[in-house]
Parts: structure tokens; C-alpha cells; sequence
């Protein structure tokens, strides 16, 4: 088979056959990320461009216990089709967690089972989006989300994220501007920056959006990945019928599984199942069985503290080598959990010419201006620490300060 | 939490919140065999309703040797992040049963694997579907696929499926008039009807679309399911470059893993997968893994062949049961394979009725209607005989009969 000639705007050539797509998929960015990732498929190559959990912080052999204990107890409901809301007590257990962690007050009615929380941003655009509404975001804001939600043509509105939170001003601007359907945004460790909302900034953001018809989605993948172990308010607490969280169980579990969720409101709710169904029927319903076996006979919290401890560790590590390797006029931000920190070159160096020096020594980053819906970011990287050991996040950044050095002094 | 209170188009209302949907939503038909499903759930009732494969033809205990060995030997790996496209074995698997089954030549990166096959229909409807573009479905046409176009909003065009298939004028002209992005079509025992094409029907469709910009969607959720062993050509042969087809391990594995996948011409797929990776980055990787161990270890032919059996015995029980005891004005088809008969009453009779007064019976039917996109079915009913053992069959088409036959004589 030949490789497709780009014959225009939306059509393909391929012996002599053209198809038509819809518009939408030209509003579609193919992710750069993807690409970057085949590349740094060589081993020998030191990646902080993924976004991977550690390999070894994946409880493999309870896991492998849970699933020979639902296989045998209960296998041949476990591989038949199910509810498309999903297995109502692991939706029970999430409930219960938000209570326990958040104070929230969640029904496991008001929790939809999906495939990781990728999935829910797909939803959440079907049911809200519809060609040319408006979406608030934060500047940068996240790939996945600005890849899901393009699907459905909306007009992206970037707000300013600080080291505090996004920009309030300019949230409530747009918000007096616009129809805005929804603001989303990461409160925890946010993907790209690592930024985490202060508390302030959260009840400043809660109370822009009360006066006005927009919803939050609250995408809290990295919520449970805090390192002071101290959890902020959900945007729920403050305006529950207006907050969508998601959730996932990718960093906490096993991303393998595509197990998400997706809390909202319940005349919301109705919507998403009906999407939901149309999707794809239901979520995997032997992993749903598989990962609520694992909750019940392991204690997720003890996991998550081992989590932590180690990313906190890597995040050090990565901190005190960028501080000791990293000429002065570059800048990076101190997340408090999550995967990634998110740095900032002088604005005369270029990060795609980061990223290719990078490459030649072996070390793979991210270029910042994907996360960019407006353009900009030309001089920022992110940088993933939780998938490298001690050593090899030593010796990459090392390298990758010397790459720096060189591209600041041409 | 209040149930919603319904203000107007598209709006919801709940503790004085209203909430926009997007239009798309409005447009989209919940799933009445949800609701119906719902119902069923009784244990006391005999359901014909739903479209599950049989609980006892699930290879349970393969199945979970298959995933203990995949955990063992590479559960880091198989609970990670993994490739949009899917595990590439599995895919090459797959290609190599179209050469043997079918002799169609399929390259690996022509199939991406999918959440089930009804997954594949999202991502169709996403690549293609713009709103108002012209589509094209057999009538009546498969629910699943009505439901997960209609979140794109085209405009339908039922074409008659008689009893060797669609109505080939009624095709032509359809596409003559309109720019039909594709006909979509379930070419072996169609759900709800349980009609095959015949080859010769086929030649004539491949022909007709051949002139025009028009793709085939086949969709063969039932193609491994047809009870004399005999396959008849897929369209691709034909039509190459014009047609999708779309696969699924629910009916011959397990459908609680939800694993399908999509076979398309390579500038499509490209397509497809930037439109999946949007949707939920990659489909269940355990799964995927644990489906190839599986297939590996075990002999798939046999294990099919016992389903084909089993299915085969129930129809034919089925068949023999609705000769002798419905009335002669009541028609029915005798499907080749697959896991449904589609029923129809005389005009007079509502299969609402007969689904009403059946499920005071302890019987549940599927009532037509939900799978005509331009109204009508209603004396028209869907019965599975895929979940039902034998003796539930005989029980319960004596007592639809009975039903029936009341509603006749009212």
C-alpha cells in the first residue's frame, strides 16, 4: 500500500481513489506527542517526553489475584455485556472516596464509568459542544483535552494560567463576553505546568463562574498524586451543579485498564449515557470487575502513599539537577505532584531546536506549543519525571542542560 | 437529588440550574432496548428482548488461563499505556483470519482495534459526518448504528432491505440524488432482521457504489456466526478503496471486554486513528493482550464452531416453535446465522401491545419500530434466540403465541 498524497483540504488520494472527511477533522491536531513518542521508542534514549506512571509502581501480581479471583468466582457475568453506567459498587467506591478524601457528598448515580478520562472529554464535548460554541481553557492547557473537544468545532477562549491558578480577569471577561458552555481546566498538577490552583484562586474561580451559565470541567487526573498529601477543594464544594469532575484510575492503578469516570450533575448525567451508549455501549466490564476485586482486598491507600513518595523523590531529584545544571535565565515551575514540570527557555531559544539537539544526545523532551491553542510557547518544554529512574534523570538533564547552554549561546 | 424536569429543547432543570446541550443531543434516540433491558432484568422473565451471546459459550476458564499468562509474563508491560492503534499481534492476527476466512489480502495497518464494533461506528461517524451530510442504512436498520450516527447529525436515507438484501433501485437512486458519504449495511444475518445478502445482491451493491463517491460500511458483527459454515464475499473484494468493515470479538469471545476493530483503506485509517486517540487515547491494552493469548493457545475454529452449533440448534427450536404455534398470519424470517428472527404481525397488530400484554406473560420481545429511521415497524418484533436455552424457547414462543394470538383476534 502506498502512503496517502495530500491532494486539499480535507481529501486524500490514494490510487486514484478521493475521500471526503468531515470538517471537523481538519480542526483536528494529530498529536505531536504521538509522533515524539515513536522516536523516543529506542532505548537507548532517556524519555521525559511521555507522560507514563513508573512500570514498577503497577502492583502487578495483586492485580494478576484479582483477576483470577473475578475470572473464577464470577467469570461468565464478568465477559458478558453490562450496564452502560458501569459496575454500580465500584461506582459506590468512587463515591465513597470522594467523601472520605474530598467531603464531598457524590450518588454513584451521578458517576459514569469510562475509558480513562480521555473518554469522558470526548462525551463532555458531544453533549456540550456544538460547532462554533465557545470553550474556555487554560493557557497552555491540556493536549488530549484540546485534541477531544476540537472534534466538535468549538471556538477555544485560552485563560492565562499563573502560578496560582488561571488568570481571574480575564476568566470573568470572557465569561461577560461570551457564551461560554465551559471552562475546563486541571485544578491538581495540572498537565502541561504542574501548576496547582490555590485555594484562593479556587474560590475566586467558583465564584466567576456562579453568576454565569458556564460549567468547570474539573479534570482531576492528578489529584491523588499530591506530595504534602494535602488535598485542596474540589470546585464541586463551591458549585456542585455546575462542576464535572473526571477521574482516572491510569495513575493510581494501571492505565493499561482505560478505567475513568466522569461525575456530574444528574440532568447532565442522563446526556452522558446516552452518549456514552452511542460511543461504544459500555466501558471493559472484566477490567471494571478486575480493578473494584483490587480495591476490595488492597488497601489503594498504602499504594498511592508508595506513589508518591517515589515521584516526590524523582520530582526532587529532577529539581535539584535542573537548579544545579540549568543556566539561570532558564525557568521551571515546583509542582506539587503530579508527573511534570513545565520549563521555560529564554524567549530567543527555540524548543523544537531543544527537542532536535536533545534527540542527537539521546534525550527526548516535549515542546511546549502544542499545549498552546492560540499560538506561543515556542520556549517552553514539559518535562515528565515519573517515568525515569534516579539515574537516568540525573544524566538526561545533565544532558539536556548542555544542549541548552549551547542553544542560549547561538 | 430531583429527577430532571424537562423546560424546553435541549434544556434540563434542576434545582433551578438549566443546562444547554448541544444540538446534536436533541437528535439522538435513547435506546428504548435499554429501557426494555432494564425490565428484563427479572429472573422470572423469559427474554428475547436483549442481544447477548450465550453465558455458557463463554470460555471462561481459557479465557482466565490466558490472562494469568499475559500478567505473568508481562503484566508491566500489558497494564501500561500502549499504541492507538492497537496491539500489533492481535492486529496481524486479525489480517491473517481475512486470507483464510475470506481470502481478502488486509494489512495489519489497515485494522485498528476498537471498543467493540459499535466503538467503530463512532469514529466513522466522526471522520465522515458532517452535519447535514447524506447517509445511507438498510430499513430497518441496526439501532446502534442509528443511535451513534445520529450524535453527527446527517440526514438518513433508508434503503428497503428485502429477503437477499437491500433494494438495489432504491440505492441507486438514492445516491444518484443525494452525495451519500456511505451506505451502511450489515451483509451477514443483519440485526434486527436476520437477513444475509446473497452474492448476487452483493455483486449488484458493490457495482451500483463503484460509480459514485459512496463508501460501504460493512458492518460483520455476525460473519464468523453463519450456521452452514459458508462465508459469502465481503465487499471489499469488490470495492477495495470503498469499503470499511467492521469487526467484533463479542460474539465469539466475550463481549464484556468489549474488543472490535475497523479494517480501512490506509488515508482512512489515518483518519480514524487521530479520531480514536481523541476519543480515549487506545483501546483496553490487558484485553487486547490477554484476546491474542487467548487466540495463541487456543483453537478458535473449534470454539466457534461449537457457538455455531448451539446458535444453529436454538433457531431451529425457535423456528419449529413459531410454526406451530403462531397463526399463519404471522411471518417470520429464517436467518442463516447470527442471534436474531425478526418477526412480523399483521398490520392490525401494535407490537407495543404484544410486548405489553408479553411481559404480563413473563416474556419480553423487542418491538420493531426503534429500527426504522423514518417511522413505521410497528407491527414488527425482534426475537433473540442467541441467550434463551431450549426449553425457555419452547415456554416462551408458546406463550408470545398465545399473546399474539389475543392481539389478533381484539
Amino acid at each position: 500500500m502506498s502512503q496517502p498524497i495530500p491532494t486539499g483540504p480535507g481529501q486524500h488520494q490514494v490510487t486514484g481513489r478521493k475521500y471526503t472527511f468531515a470538517p471537523r477533522m481538519a480542526k483536528t491536531p494529530k498529536s505531536f506527542i504521538r509522533e515524539i513518542l515513536k522516536v523516543t521508542e529506542d532505548p537507548r534514549i532517556i524519555s521525559f517526553a511521555g507522560g507514563l506512571p513508573s512500570p514498577a509502581l503497577i502492583d502487578v501480581d495483586n492485580i494478576a489475584a484479582a483477576a483470577a479471583s473475578v475470572l473464577a468466582k464470577d467469570g461468565q457475568v464478568a465477559l458478558q455485556y453490562s450496564t452502560t453506567e458501569g459496575y454500580r459498587p465500584l461506582r459506590q467506591f468512587i463515591a465513597d472516596r470522594y467523601k472520605k478524601r474530598l467531603g464531598l457528598e457524590v450518588s454513584p448515580d451521578e458517576i459514569l464509568i469510562t475509558n480513562g478520562s480521555q473518554q469522558c472529554l470526548d462525551l463532555i464535548g458531544k453533549v456540550f459542544i456544538g460547532t462554533g460554541d465557545h470553550v474556555a481553557m487554560e493557557r497552555p492547557g491540556y493536549l488530549g483535552a484540546i485534541q477531544a473537544f476540537s472534534l466538535f468545532e468549538p471556538i477555544f477562549h485560552p485563560v492565562i494560567l499563573h502560578e496560582d491558578g488561571p488568570d481571574p480577569v480575564q476568566l470573568a471577561h470572557t465569561i461577560r463576553n461570551y457564551p461560554v458552555r465551559f471552562f475546563y481546566g486541571i485544578p491538581n498538577s495540572q498537565n502541561p505546568s504542574g501548576i496547582t490552583y490555590s485555594a484562593e484562586r479556587r474560590m475566586e474561580i467558583a465564584g466567576i463562574l456562579e453568576k454565569s451559565e458556564t460549567l468547570f470541567i474539573e479534570d482531576d487526573a492528578y489529584g491523588e498524586l499530591n506530595f504534602n498529601g494535602k488535598s485542596l477543594p474540589s470546585l464541586r464544594q463551591y458549585i456542585p451543579d455546575q462542576t464535572i469532575i473526571t477521574g482516572s484510575f491510569s495513575k493510581i492503578l494501571a492505565p493499561g485498564m482505560r478505567m475513568g469516570w466522569v461525575v456530574a450533575p444528574l440532568p447532565i448525567m442522563e446526556q452522558l449515557v446516552v452518549a456514552k451508549q452511542a460511543s461504544d455501549l459500555h466501558s471493559n466490564y472484566l477490567s471494571q470487575r478486575i480493578a473494584f476485586e483490587y480495591l476490595q482486598t488492597q488497601n489503594i491507600d498504602t499504594h498511592i502513599e508508595k506513589i508518591r513518595a517515589s515521584y516526590c523523590h524523582q520530582r526532587d531529584v529532577m529539581l535539584s539537577c535542573m537548579a544545579e545544571f540549568f543556566p539561570d535565565t532558564v525557568l521551571f515551575t515546583r509542582p506539587q505532584g503530579g508527573m511534570f514540570i513545565w520549563v521555560t527557555l529564554p524567549e530567543s531559544v527555540s524548543s523544537m531546536a531543544v527537542f532536535d539537539a536533545a534527540i542527537k544526545e539521546n534525550v527526548a523532551v516535549l515542546p511546549g506549543s502544542p499545549f498552546y491553542i492560540d499560538g506561543g510557547g515556542n520556549n517552553t518544554l514539559r518535562i515528565n519525571f515519573s517515568n525515569s529512574t534516579e539515574e537516568k534523570i540525573r544524566t538526561g538533564i545533565e544532558r539536556l542542560a548542555s544542549v541548552i547552554k549551547k542553544q542560549c549561546n547561538q
